[in-house]
Parts: C-alpha cells; sequence; structure tokens
C-alpha cells in the first residue's frame, strides 16, 4: 500500500519521459515480458482464449531462447521506470549464413521522444560489437513503422508469405 | 567402380523425371543436406570461404533442428534417385502464437514437371493433419518463384528488414 502511494506521487511518465536514458534490461525482464505478452496479442491474428494465449507466449519465448546470443535494453525515466525495450538476439541466419542481430522486439510507452530510435541504435550498437554483421527485422505488412526503418538504414530483403490452413478434420473411422 | 558403370546405363533424370512420386524424405537426408548446402551457398550474400560455410551451414541446420516437429518429404524417379525435396517444421510462430507450418527449403532438379508443386502440396497435406493452421514461407525479393508461390494460395504477410553492420574494428587499446 506504501508502494501504490508513493507511485502515486511520482509524475506521469509522459512528463519525465523525455529525459530518459537507456540502461542493461536484464533486471527487467519480468516487467519486459509483461509488457511485450500483452502487446504481441494485439497483433496475432488467431483466436485463442487468454489461456492459450499465455501457454503458447511461453513456449515461443522459451523456443526463442533455446539457442543464440541475446541482449536487452530498457529505457527508463529518472525514477527508473521503464519506458520501453528493444531485446535483440544474434545467430547465424539460415540465408547468409554470417552472424544476424534480429530485433525480436521494439517496444515504447511514450512515443515522439527518441525513445525507439535510441533503444534501436544502442542494440545496433551491442550486435556490432559483438561481431554481427547484420541487423534484420520482420515488420507486418501495413505496419506504418516501415518507413521509420526505412529512415535508419533498413532495407527490404525479403517477404514472409502465408497460406492458410483448414483445420483438420475429425477423423471418420474414430481413430 | 561397377556402381558407377551401372548408374551411368540408366537414362537421365531429365527423361526419368516426369515418372517421379513423392515418399518420405527421412532415408534422403544426406543426399538432402547435400543438395541443400550447394544451393544455398548460391543465395549467401556472404564472402566466406568453403570451410567456413560448411561449419556455419551445419550450426545452421542444427539450431534449426532444436526444436519443432520436422518433416521432409522427396521426389523420386522409378530408379529411386533423388529427383527434388521439401523440408517442412512445425512450431507455435512468434506472431499469431498458432501452430505454423515452415517451409524452410524447397529444390528441385529437374522444373516443369511438376515436382515443386508435388511436394509442396505433400508438406501441406501433413503440416495439415499434424495440427497446423497455416503454412509460412520466406522469399527473397526479386525470386521470380514469388508468383509461383501466389497461384499456389500464399499471400504476402510481413516484410522481412536488413540494415548491414560495419565491420568490428581492431580494439585499438589491443586487449
Amino acid at each position: 500500500m506504501f508502494r501504490r502511494s508513493y507511485k502515486n506521487r511520482l509524475p506521469p511518465v509522459e512528463e519525465t519521459a523525455r529525459d530518459f536514458r537507456v540502461v542493461d534490461g536484464e533486471p527487467y525482464l519480468d516487467e519486459i515480458f509483461e509488457h511485450d505478452r500483452d502487446i504481441s496479442r494485439g497483433f496475432a491474428r488467431s483466436e485463442l482464449t487468454e489461456e492459450e494465449y499465455k501457454a503458447a507466449y511461453s513456449r515461443v519465448v522459451n523456443n526463442l531462447f533455446s539457442f543464440g546470443v541475446h541482449k536487452f535494453f530498457v529505457a527508463v525515466d529518472r525514477y527508473d521506470r521503464y519506458l520501453g525495450h528493444v531485446w535483440v538476439r544474434i545467430t547465424e541466419d539460415a540465408v547468409d549464413f554470417v552472424p544476424t542481430a534480429y530485433v525480436l522486439d521494439i517496444e515504447t510507452l511514450v512515443q515522439g521522444v527518441g525513445i525507439g530510435s535510441a533503444l534501436l541504435e544502442r542494440a545496433e550498437e551491442w550486435a556490432r560489437l559483438e561481431g554481427a554483421r547484420k541487423v534484420s527485422l520482420r515488420v507486418e505488412l501495413g505496419n506504418p513503422f516501415l518507413t521509420w526503418y526505412l529512415k535508419r538504414g533498413y532495407r527490404k530483403r525479403a517477404l514472409i508469405l502465408e497460406k492458410p490452413l483448414q483445420a483438420r478434420e475429425k477423423d471418420s473411422q474414430g481413430k
């Protein structure tokens, strides 16, 4: 209760976000994945229940961690409150076979003050020092952030195509 | 020597490919990866030596095998000779969080006789029966096969963006 009333006395993050700084994200992993899980659900084209989605989200994240070198950065305000994060993983990619930094996730609570740019730059710099030869990321078609990435030196490389499959029918032999 | 002269007496695959059939690919894995390793090198934008490429290729394949349900099909002629293959893996994808069949590779030795279509259809059918809700694959921008996939019901879903990173400079402190 004390914590909540203390938090309420702080100015809103919209006011403090302008003085953000970027720090290592590992101490903020719980908060990062809480945000990411909520936001990712908005992008998912599927009709999972809350429980199914949470279970699937856990499995997907665990699979992503099964190989590669991972790094997180967060942007925080002067009260160390979370303002956004970037999650990047270096693996050798299956196309060029060179160490590639894949931006798995980048999100900000407050837009227009440069948090996203600062997070992306920090991730790129980390990746460069780790020996990555390129940064790669996926943007959904129609996502307005495409222009944002193009302005920051990203170029279109490939398309992801998809085809829906009919749901499996009940086996008529009753197997 | 006997084997070679026997092989030489068979008609060339260009003649026999028309009567291909699609079978489980697992007994052909050595041949599949030999072909794939050669062909993938042609697509890679990197300046690796032969040895570096082979080592990177092995690591990438091992990483791909680290999770998911994998399946291979091959097309063979009436002498059971390899004519092409498809490699598909089902995982829950990181966007929709539903079981997704990712076509990791599809290649044919002979074109224009329907081998690619038959392999893709078999992979899709297998994926459907395994409970996958969609098929997903990556096509490089400028790859003429984009039209081939669009004709077979695939639709554009996302873009892969890339940005090169400057190579890491020699550490001036001599570390």
